[in-house]
């Protein structure tokens, strides 16, 4: 999940500079592709280059995969599953933001917790302002955390894993500042905004939850202590002073920010064997791997950010339609303005 | 969603108590209509018999949705937004449950939170005996819970909430057994199993997050706690001890139980007063409600079961295929034996 | 497809007289439903009310349907496939066009042949008010043939087929006058607008063929002839004099009328006998039926309108967006007037 | 459409000649991009590199297009709806079509009219194996077509336009062989494998029309003429001895060979002078192109053969499931068996 580095080269789509309507396809060169020339070659023939993988990890596509696709070799479920795929969302997901930054709209992330160090930020109780504060600081931190001492912490736990072979999980903020009112809709299950989010976060490799807003802190509390009540002000129209709904209410952005959190297990490839069975020969193994990453919180907040772009825009163009950056403009002006005459 | 005594009437699809390949469609009536037939009139002409909502209540759609369509009666967003709605999306699911149990699949739900009293319960250690046990006792309690005592105290605390006037959300689990190792897939984003169950059940009202398996615990624990290891048996096949991955790796089922967690928002709709702002005069009130539900989560964790029954009917066919019950479990089988022969 | 007699009721999506963004959802009954509460009952046990039919009749979803559903009652298939299902689609697309209509677009169509008799007419060498004048004639003709003289010829044909117990088929055009330039697009196989549209008719029972604008009459003329030169003026902008085109070029509407045409093939329950084979006995029988329509070209027609108005309704909605009439309004009358200033 | 010459390179998705289930991508350079690196570059800053296009051409997207869009320099239209695109989709045709000839299922084509030169075939009075032996002379004709008369006189009509700087349509039949009973479905308009056929043909540049079987030809016949009598041999099972349908009944296929025809306009870029107006002046002039294809018939049937491929493969995958060659191959033979016990 080291993306920074990658270079995406724009194949079609933009011309000088701007979208020009047809489809934008984007491409990522996989810089070690020549070590895999025959390893990967869609050519028939090539077959004894390279010995098949049999081994399946746990934590991995690799078995489900493997059964269900009907590969003898992992390697065909493997490279596919890996999270480098997610270079491709990140590209795409800058071309969202890009657009949405037009309007205003802002999009960033920050990480909260590293194995058992959490910082103390929960998003749904901060301002617009805050949380591009917030996202700003994590853009400088080696752990994307916003908070020096935590960082630091979070570091360390991490030297430890590295030292004992193992790796850990974490859980980070995503968040959009900037929203209209009104993107997306009650009116069906698959028009919610909310589970609209969930699904492309939880798509995201190795993410096993999302809440929004107060999410499962709601739980134990009452309904009088967490509802966002309504105000008004000429200048501002409604708005709220709390924001534990994380911005959406019926499924619906409400014009406060919205603030997910998720939550990714620690990575499965451990230098600290693990069991595992052969799938030719049915015996088990320990499968163990001297070099992985130990950490990649960090890294699927940036991914969480990107998708998190995607759906944005999309419920955007919904709404507002237009073929081109001044039709779309036009529509979301004449509707901020009818906002401000209801 | 006291959806228990709702008839649901088959209007097309099913003949002699087959499904026929046509679409299958359900009418479930409003027992209430006959007070709204001026109020709710298609007709034109009834806009004098009652009078417009324009206090839209905080922690719901109203907001939201009547800015979006430029509604002036809230009543216009309330009635769709309304939890009722889920009516129909169990009536639904009941169809989905019935065609998956035809190939062993069950599904159940059982509620583990109310309030503050949490059910030390954790769907993801337990096997499938185990799961369908908890939920044939969830079925006889009148909170959903498994457990005597745990139920016990959650009435308790709604009735307390009754008196305070006051409401609770909770957390529930859903679980599926019995399905076969494969479904979703780890190729596309939107492909994945558990981003699609995730986006169902957020649709669901008043869900704020879900996980997966052992979900946001897993971010303080390390990698070599939480992977399930691999193992084999010429009768079972490939299978794990554990199961910390909710039965999905890679965005695909691996064979284990399915278990998924959601979390509910305490109902918005309080007899303690809430502050909000009139839509017409601007002005703010205190919206206070005599006659409201105090605490939903049992309702929900049904819904939760439909939705997932639903999603899970729908990869089960992307996978098989097949225009008739029979066509479809001879793939099944075929499917079954190759993974016995792997 | 006798629909004019049908009556469809408004079961939800619409409140005094107004869409509410909720779905429009509409019933219509069948008023023989009661001969068939035991034959077609969705619950088990009246199997024995009523002989299945396992005689498919050639020309018909009978034989494919049967196989592909592993029917042994052809009844299973014949009830879903019957074009009384269009009596539906034309419910739904009175929607659609009274949405349409609110922008100044108008859908007709009129029919240009029955039998070997056929209309002069060629739609895309008219205008608006053209298109518009043979729609209302067209309205007053039995067989939905604007021309008198014509119908009268048609009427004789389709009496003697009565006599012979045969059955005929014919051609219609459909239209869309009023439409922006700019719905579809040429950027993707499927957002383009004559496609679309094609799927539509072509899904209506019977028809068979599909051309827009002078369609197989070009085969045979040569590119100067047929290229409709684009001229312009102050008040209209761009435009063109001829249209053979159809309205619509690169997939998308070029602002001229749009106009389709479509072949039905002849009724195929017929009173002369047709051979075909029984699925049981695998017997050879003569099929024949006494009573049965012997041509729904008019019917077809008015089918066509308001499949053409569904598909149009959602190109307008992709391009112009908007969640209620004022804003979708404000967002087309921006186009337009951005057009004046291209 | 000279698409012969074009090389594909596969990027992913194929392994040693298999598919691994992951998307299979394909690449195509434009041979040219070196003469357009600046004119076409996605960086700003090299706008003054080429002039803006303002002159649209009757009969291309070019007007529609740029007004939509908003674009003042045809370009940005007219690269992007040209027909070159279709050289990808002929690439991914293949694919579809090795697919299917692993269930013995073929796809092929060939030219009935260039100009106003008529061969007389047709296709749908025609059995699987003199439709493949049409489809292998047309391989070897320039001009796509079987007869090699009719291919002489289109090959003279073709000098004489070249010679006149006009330009020719026409007409070709695209069909499918050895397809399974029961693909598609009558159960939704949008299930219907001819709508969907349609819309794929429609799809292509400058065709203006589909027919399926007898098409237009059945307006003027009677339903006893056209019916296709059901037979039956122990052999063959349920089968046809005509066609007229042309391989689908109630939007399925049959078990006939599914026939498809449909027509091209002439290529509208003329060297033979069009009028048109300048965007920008808003001034006529005319148009008039020295190099240009004269008739693209032929090449516009090798692209419909692809989206038949495309259509027809996901159409299968629909109703056998499978996610190898292996268990979708068990699916479809069972389903075969099952036909014959029927």
């Amino acid at each position: 999940m080291k993306i920074e580095t990658d270079h995406a080269e724009i194949l079609s789509g933009v011309r000088w500079g701007k979208t020009i309507g047809s489809p934008v396809s984007l491409f990522i060169e996989n810089r070690d592709w020549k070590n895999w020339s025959e390893g990967m070659s869609p050519e028939a023939g090539a077959e004894s280059s390279i010995a098949a993988v049999t081994r399946p990890r746990p934590g991995h596509a690799d078995l489900a995969g493997s059964l269900k696709y009907g590969h003898h070799d992992v390697r065909n479920v493997l490279e596919r599953s890996s999270a480098r795929e997610t270079a491709m969302r990140v590209a795409l997901g800058a071309v969202a933001r890009k657009f949405l930054a037009e309007f205003g709209i802002g999009i960033g992330s920050y990480v909260v917790q590293i194995g058992t160090r959490k910082a103390g930020i929960e998003g749904h109780r901060l301002r617009d302002s805050d949380l591009l504060g917030l996202f700003r600081k994590a853009e400088e931190s080696p752990v994307r955390c916003p908070d020096a001492e935590d960082s630091k912490k979070m570091m360390r736990l991490i030297d430890r894993a590295v030292k004992e072979g193992d790796s850990l999980g974490g859980a980070f903020e995503v968040f959009v500042t900037g929203l209209p009112v009104g993107l997306g809709s009650h009116i069906q299950w698959d028009a919610k905004l909310d589970g609209r989010l969930a699904q492309a976060l939880l798509s995201i490799q190795a993410i096993k939850g999302v809440e929004i807003g107060a999410g499962f802190g709601m739980a134990g509390k009452s309904g009088s202590e967490l509802m966002d009540e309504i105000v008004y002000s000429s200048s501002r129209g409604f708005y709220r002073k709390t924001n534990n709904a994380g911005g959406i209410e019926g499924g619906m952005s409400n014009g406060m920010p919205v603030v997910l959190r998720a939550v990714m297990k620690p990575i499965p490839t451990l230098r600290k064997p693990l069991m595992s069975v052969d799938l030719e020969t049915k015996k088990p193994f320990r499968a163990a791997y001297e070099r992985s990453d130990v950490c990649a919180v960090p890294a699927a907040a940036v991914v969480a950010e990107s998708m998190t772009a995607l759906i944005t825009a999309n419920a955007f163009l919904e709404k507002f339609g237009g073929d081109s950056l001044d039709e779309t403009m036009t529509n979301v002006r004449a509707y901020t303005a009818s906002l401000k005459r209801f």
